[in-house]
C-alpha cells in the first residue's frame, strides 16, 4: 500500500469526527487508526424496539459508523456495498456498547473489515463483516 | 400456519407503531400486513454520513423496521439473527426512502424475508435480506 | 446499457456451458438470458454431509452456478465478491433442485443478484443474492 | 457450557471425517477441536470457473465443511441457516487452500463461526462468517 495510507492527516481525522448522524446518535470515536476504528455508545430509550431492547439498527450503526472510520482513515473514500450482521445478544438502555472494525484485507479497489460490538462487561452483542470500494484518488481532506 | 397469524388484532397493530427508535428517527409505518411491511423516511442532513449522503445506519435501520414489522404482525415476538445487506444507490437529504419487507418463508421457529429500499423515483438504493428466530408463544400484545 | 449486454453470442453461450465444476457435479444448465440463469442438479448419494441431507456446499453451489451464469451473460467477465445465502429447508438424495437468478441491479462496475433454490415441489430450500464485479470490457469470447 | 461439549468422543470424530461430500471432493480433515476445525483441498483442473480460476462453490464449500465440522465438534447436531462470505483473491488448480473456522459465540440454540480460507502462501482467499442452529439433544454418535 502506499505510504501515505498508513498516515492520517489533521484534516482527514477532523473529517471522520465530522460525521452528522454517528454525532446525532451520540456516537463517540474512541480511538482510530489506519484501518482500524473503535466506538461507543451509550444505549438510550429511544434507541430501542417493540421488545424494549436495543433496536437492531442502532446495533447496526454503531458496526457501520466503525467500518466507515476504519475504511476511510487510508484517505481514499471508501463507500460499503455490502455488510452482514449477526445479532448474538440482546441489550438495554444504559448499556455502553463497543464497536471495533478491523481490517481483514486492504485492496487497490476493494477492502475488508471485521467489526464486533462487545457490551460493557465484554460480551459479544453482534458481529459483521463489511466489504467496502475504494475511490480511485484521495478524497479531499 | 396457525389462523391467528393471518390476521393483526388492533394491540399488535399500535405495538407495531409504538416502536422508540424508529419514531425518534421520524419513520412512517405505511402500510402492514401479516408477514408484510412498507415503511418510508424523508432522509434529513442530520441523516448523512462524512461523504454528504445518507447514512449506511440510517439505510439499514429502514430495512430493518421493515424486517421487524413484516416479521412482528404474525403475533409471536421475532427477533432478527442475521442481516445482510447490499448498498447499491447513494440517497441523499430531501430523498424520500420506500422500504418493503416480504415474507419468503415463515416456519415454526425461523422466517425469512426480502427487503428492499427505493428512492422517490422507484430506485433500488439497497437490497437485504433478513433472517427471524420466532418465539414459542405469542407475544403479549 | 450497452445494446450489446442484452444479446448473446454463440460464443457467449458455449463459454458459459464449459464450466468445469458445474460440469463435474452434473449441474445442467437449463435457462440463459441476460441478467438470467436457472440450472438444475439431481442430488445423489456422494453430495450430503453428515447428517445425510444435502451438504451445505452443493445447495451453494448451484447458487454460485446460477449466479455466475447470469452475471456473465451480459458479456463482461464478472467475479462475485459477496454472497450471502440462507438456507430454509433440507433436502436429500433423488431431490432435484432448480435454481434460478435474476438481476436485481446492473451498474457499470458492480451487479445484484436475487437467487432461489426450489426443490422438486417448489419449495424453498435456500435463498441467496449475489453481488458481483464487473470487468471494464467484454471479456474474450 | 456442559463440560461433555467440551469433549470429543472417538465416535463423533468419526462421525465428522466421514462427510461424503468433503470426501468425494478430497478435503483433508487437518485439525479438529471442540468448537474449532482447519481443513484443506489442493484445488484440481476440474473444481474451476469460466474464468479458469478456482469456482466460488469450492471455495465456499471448504468454508461450509470447517463450519459444520466446527460446529458439530460440541456434540449436539448442528445445521447452518446462515453463510456471508466476501471473495478476496482468486486461486487456482494447484493451490492448496487451507481453511478454519472459529467459534465466535456459543449459545444454546445457536452458535456463530468465522471461517478464513487462505492459499499456501497465508493470504487471505476468502472471509465468511456462519450462524448455526443446534438441536436440543445430543446427536447419536
Amino acid at each position: 500500500m502506499p505510504d501515505h495510507e498508513n498516515v492520517m492527516t489533521k484534516e482527514l481525522l477532523q473529517k471522520l469526527r465530522d460525521d452528522p448522524f454517528p454525532n446525532y446518535l451520540g456516537v463517540e470515536l474512541d480511538e482510530v487508526a489506519p484501518g482500524y476504528a473503535r466506538v461507543k455508545l451509550r444505549v438510550q430509550d429511544h434507541m430501542t424496539n417493540i421488545h424494549r431492547i436495543t433496536h437492531g439498527g442502532v446495533v447496526f450503526t454503531l458496526a457501520d459508523v466503525a467500518l466507515g472510520v476504519a475504511s476511510n482513515s487510508r484517505g481514499p473514500a471508501a463507500v460499503a456495498v455490502n455488510v452482514n450482521i449477526n445479532y448474538i445478544r440482546a441489550s438495554s438502555p444504559g448499556d455502553v456498547l463497543v464497536t471495533t472494525a478491523e481490517e481483514e484485507h486492504l485492496g487497490r479497489q476493494t477492502a475488508s473489515y471485521r467489526v464486533t460490538v462487545r457490551d460493557g462487561r465484554g460480551r459479544l452483542v453482534a458481529v459483521a463483516q463489511g466489504l467496502v470500494f475504494r475511490k480511485a484518488e484521495n478524497a479531499p481532506g
